[in-house]
């Protein structure tokens, strides 16, 4: 029956059916409707659901790299990543991926353009070191995904947990983990959130505590939390965990100097409890198991 | 030259040099010292330098083990761990490796044991969930441990890691993690760290957040954070992240029910940044960009 048909648009509501159901499910029509006295015909392709998958590479060794990360990397048709984290992984990928990794300075573009590359139907793994979740690119591309996409986050060993493994266990108790560059966050914040570690006692872990152009926010930090715990407290600073320049530095709050630590640096400051056993930062699971 | 020897003790300081020599490296003799006139021999098996490995098994799922834990685990001799965690890794061990799971209590006595291992000699692997360093065995065992033995940390995805990564990306900016259970830590010290969290405006992880026994400190905890944060305040819940009874909730202040939450739970409770989109909980990554 020839479409458009009043008798079609009275049974089922339009008079157009075939282009109309080959176009519902969003696709695109492959070839032009064709039609005889019979029937018509439309033919479109319907565009897969798009994958954005969030994948931490964890500190940078190659075996801190979860099996899961490592099987979405492999399922990935376009990955997006600046490049030291795209190069540290491209053994991975299957040969043909898209690989839309430099020339994208800013945190947003990378989290849009992923999106995107998403929506139009492809398997997308978005990349970073640590895990994707925690000061990373989760965030910026989620605030941008919506629900026609399907997201899976891929967990990963952070920096923080890679230094505290390497300094022993610092942050064995309740602890708080702050970044202390004020380019997205006002330094009154920052400092709002130090004092209250301080005043309540916590292990604190430093994202981010120095770089060229931010350099006397970590000094300040650590007047702060000096003012309410004593010289002696323990002090982890490791830059680049399980990299090739990997550096531990074990001092204390009173001998500490800022100019160990930079941007690919964790530091870590104990609480009350916190202690070093034969050269292991430690911060005890109770407070009572350290009275007895 | 027949030891004991005045000539032996007046040019190396002590008559006695082949045994003495022998057990220096703190070996035990292994035959009796034998001597002629020309030559004394003794035999001593020196003890090789144990090793422990503290290792975090991650969440549960095994896609979501660093191999890094996985090799640890083929080289150990000895793995102590509870039962659920070792039956988790049996199969990637070598066949022969002694396990000392069951009918270890307490935390403190599965340390002991495994230092005591590690300082026979022994390659001792002690396991556990998420990561080892973060309320888990690694604090015990290094408070145990000294410089006669070598340890190494492998570190692993968190639950609180885990959970954040199924609710979206929550943890993506400043955050503290806190355990409710009040077995080790008096809980008006916990109550001072909930309260500098309300204060402070931080992302709050709380682990051990309810078990039969300890029933009246989660709605204690989130009484707190409700009277400084709106009801609307995003708040999820991951119970047994990874594994297979997994649950998912996302939630806010005001209809959060305590019910939902159990000891093998994380509740994360957002601050003022966090919001849903698209069903999925995020914070994002600095306060100027909300404001953009």
């Amino acid at each position: 029956m020839p479409c458009p048909s009043p008798i079609v648009a009275a049974a089922v509501g339009t008079p157009r059916v075939a282009e109309a159901s080959a176009l519902a499910g969003g696709g695109t029509l492959v070839v032009p409707k064709r039609k005889s006295a019979m029937a018509t015909v439309a033919v479109a392709r319907v565009a897969p659901r798009g994958r954005l998958s969030l994948i931490g590479l964890g500190p940078g060794a190659r075996d801190l790299l979860v099996p899961r990360a490592a099987a979405e990397l492999r399922r990935a048709g376009v990955v997006i990543g600046l490049d030291q984290y795209v190069d540290q992984i491209r053994d991975l990928l299957r040969p043909g991926t898209q690989i839309l990794a430099s020339g994208l300075g800013a945190e947003e573009e990378r989290a849009r353009v992923a999106v995107e590359q998403a929506r139009r139907g492809h398997a997308v793994a978005l990349v970073g070191s640590g895990d994707a979740g925690v000061y990373a690119m989760a965030s910026p591309a989620l605030e941008l995904a919506g629900d026609d996409i399907d997201v899976v986050g891929v967990p990963g060993v952070t920096a923080a947990l890679a230094a505290a493994s390497l300094l022993g266990a610092p942050l064995g108790h309740d602890h708080v983990v702050l970044s202390l560059s004020d380019l997205h966050t006002p330094w009154d914040v920052i400092e709002r959130r130090i004092l209250a570690a301080a005043d309540s006692d916590l292990v604190v872990a430093f994202y981010n505590p120095r770089s060229r152009t931010r350099d006397w926010q970590l000094r300040s930090a650590m007047d702060i939390l000096a003012r309410h715990r004593p010289a002696a407290t323990p002090v982890g600073v490791v830059r680049a965990a399980s990299r090739p320049r990997q550096r531990v530095t074990l001092t204390t709050l009173g001998e500490f100097r800022p100019g160990t630590a930079d941007m690919v640096s964790v530091v870590i400051v104990g609480c009350s409890a916190t202690r070093v056993v034969a050269g292991r930062m430690i911060t005890p699971r109770g407070y009572r198991w350290l009275r007895t």
